[in-house]
């Protein structure tokens, strides 16, 4: 549970830094005012994905910053289901941190900001391990969908492979440079979600809230297609008729996050 | 934990409603009084199935109205583990809310509307995304039981494919009208579950403390086969007469269900 | 965790029992002093077995009476994580209950009086539904030992199917008389552990610590084994000359009692 | 939690046996002061094993005495779940208690011992019954790196059998005696893990953090490996040149060490 009180004290000190223009000591690492409100959706996402088994001691949760597209915002390098609104870190595209006050950043940051820079509809970027998910990433069997909740695979879901890129980081399997970063974007497309061979998989969404919704459901639908592999024939997946439709369709998101926030962060 | 002074208030509101036959902002959504026991097993039953890992953040449960064979009372669209007494709203048969109060219904409330047309031995209805059953509605394995405490499953399990139905919304897989409603309800006939394909499955029940042991033992009963076809070889599978005989014979019901709402009401 | 007033008054009673050789409305139900020392192990195997995913709603343990072989203590009808001392009643090997007291028997109890009528080396029975051991008892492969803690295994794994037994109730799957018990009872011969096929297994021992212990590495054995099947190819398992080897070489059971009943009574 | 009191203690009573040479009944089974800081990550590695799912009621971590390179220090006998600091005593390689006051001894210290002996390079030797890792010693496919994150099994992962070890005490498994463990020690070779066939496996690092992270994503990519291989088809695994890569690139192991000890210590 965030502590009133700090989300109190972050909110002040978020508002004078956009008052002031000056950055302090004491001044959050930000180039204009969050609303503590996004803040918070942020932390939540972190700890929602590490409570849903999504995210174990590492992985990344990032959104764009609300009123300047050209940043990002990430908590420092920290397990998910311990970073509170005072671990996040603001960052340029090029991931350079603005205002680090000592702290860590994680090094795969470039993840984030290729996919900003490319993707001009995505505000929110996830990086897992998701546990289900990464033997699709080095197995022959395309994932796709097979349960309506995760319809959203139906466009297709990429596989980037790091040694594909032709970099001296790249055998290290990290995504620790821009180039790297540009490669998986570039492999990610137009798509929801893209698998990273060996490694765990980056999914994205037009805000934070539909992002952790994708990447939970990613999850999900790994640990279905793999059940019914093992079970045996052809499967009845979701077609791309339906999928379309789906996008398309009503449908009652608020009530998940409603439960996964509360239960992330107690209240 | 419902609190009793909540459950007291509300069999005062409910009280107050049947002898007045008026609805006011007080007033709860029944044209009828329910026995809070009745109401309270109602809310239990939500809890229950997502502490067994039948619900997750969707799914629903309802009941007949025990005066009025005519409405049924489910909660209105909330995570099942959140629902409490005041969350229950009550609907006709087309699935029309009669009180709504400004609460927002599930989407795929005729479902339950058109089980209760359709089966009038039927007094409970859940809907769930129940995770080890989904694989069994996409592949070729029919879902057998293979465990005494599913043999109620030997009447075989009928899959229903929302793309069988001639409608402009079945793309979208939701049962989000009538005739979906009715047409699910068709293919269940007169058996206590049906799975729908990439999406879950439909359980009922005389009762809703049979309706979640049904539930619950269809998942347990599709983790067992499951396991049992990924071992290999022919399956030694309940056989008819078994299921037939246990339909008849002297069973220990109440000891699973003073279990399970004892941790999902913690009394 | 047992009350240790609730204890004290059970230790009480049963020294008045003992003493006064006269049954009254306070008496618990035992023909002898029972220490209730052993009480509390028995309490304590109930909810060990459930914390460690063996018994669920349903399944019991008992044990011999320690100063009347020809008795039996067993839990009323109740699920194992709700036992408490005052649950335990007393039984013959016909499995009647001495002193009821009004609570009501588990139907399956001839399980445990036909063993302990046929096999005087045991001295605590466990029927269970552990989840991993049920597909060993519908498919063709045998259970074998794949780890060594549960080389025990090691003289064969019998599975018992109740519609072999010539009787009316054998149809309805569950050991609800002395004919059914028997003919499990035979079927177990002098083996730790039987499957029934489509039901669960039966898991003996010496002294209630050592079933419990069979009971665990049972279902932790199966598991294994699935898992090892799944990989594929032929499966080293623990030889007939290790079994027997491990049956007699020194071993530390007291550290894994000590843990798994500080988890289950919380001391 | 470790009561800072009760190191306060050890410490104390630590210093005073380096001081004054002498053992007393007070006087913990160390030849030298120990840094209670090692002692404390010595007793959350057991914790987080434990946590984590690597350890149950057996298996045991050591650490190499930090400045006496002839000694090792693990727990008494004890689930790992349950060690505090005053569980610890001191071995020589051996395996002989330098001053036991008392305490029971874990039977396959050996493993620790002999393990020590051969590899300079080893501060840190653990033992677990991880469950995902058995299934490999039992069948055919070697275990080999899926993720990157357990990059480091792609040296190779040896498999030991006991039965290969010409002694009386092979047939029963377990470690007991120099012979055995030496065996153990020369399979293991120059590698950070090795399987024990039918058993478990042995785990070894530089320093104990880094054993236990080696630990937990050795189990984490046996579930990850026997995922992939119920899919199906050929596997991409980690190749050789990106083990290689890894093991020299820059990581951010504290993360995962601050996460662990916090769930395992509560601070």
């Amino acid at each position: 549970m965030i502590h009133p009180a700090r989300l109190a004290i972050a909110t002040v000190a978020l508002a004078l830094a956009a008052g002031l223009g000056s950055a302090t000591a004491q001044t959050p690492p930000t180039s204009a005012a969050v609303d503590p409100a996004r803040i918070e959706d942020l932390v939540a996402a972190n700890r929602i994905l590490a409570e849903e088994g999504v995210l174990d001691a590492y992985g990344h949760v990032s959104i764009r910053h609300p009123s300047d597209p050209t940043r990002y915002l990430m908590s420092r390098s920290l397990a998910p289901i311990l970073v509170t609104a005072s671990d996040i870190m603001e960052y340029d595209l090029d991931s350079n941190p603005i205002d680090p006050q000592g702290r860590r950043g994680v090094i795969e940051r470039f993840i984030h900001g290729e996919i900003y820079m490319l993707r001009p509809d995505v505000n929110a970027v996830i990086h897992s391990h998701s546990p289900a998910v990464v033997p699709f990433g080095i197995t022959q069997v395309p994932m796709r969908p097979v349960i309506h909740v995760a319809s959203f695979l139906w466009v297709g879901v990429p596989v980037w492979d790091s040694r594909d890129v032709a970099d001296p980081a790249s055998a290290a399997m990290l995504v620790r440079n821009a180039a790297l970063g540009r490669s998986l974007a570039l492999r990610l497309s137009d798509k929801p979600v893209a698998l990273m061979r060996g490694h765990g998989n980056v999914v994205v969404g037009p805000d934070v809230q539909m992002a952790v919704r994708y990447a939970i459901y990613t999850e999900v639908n790994a640990r279905l297609q793999a059940a019914a592999i093992a079970i045996g024939g052809p499967i009845n997946y979701i077609s791309a008729e339906e999928g379309a439709a789906r996008d398309k369709g009503e449908r009652d998101f608020a009530r998940a996050w409603e439960l996964w926030k509360k239960k992330a962060l107690g209240k």
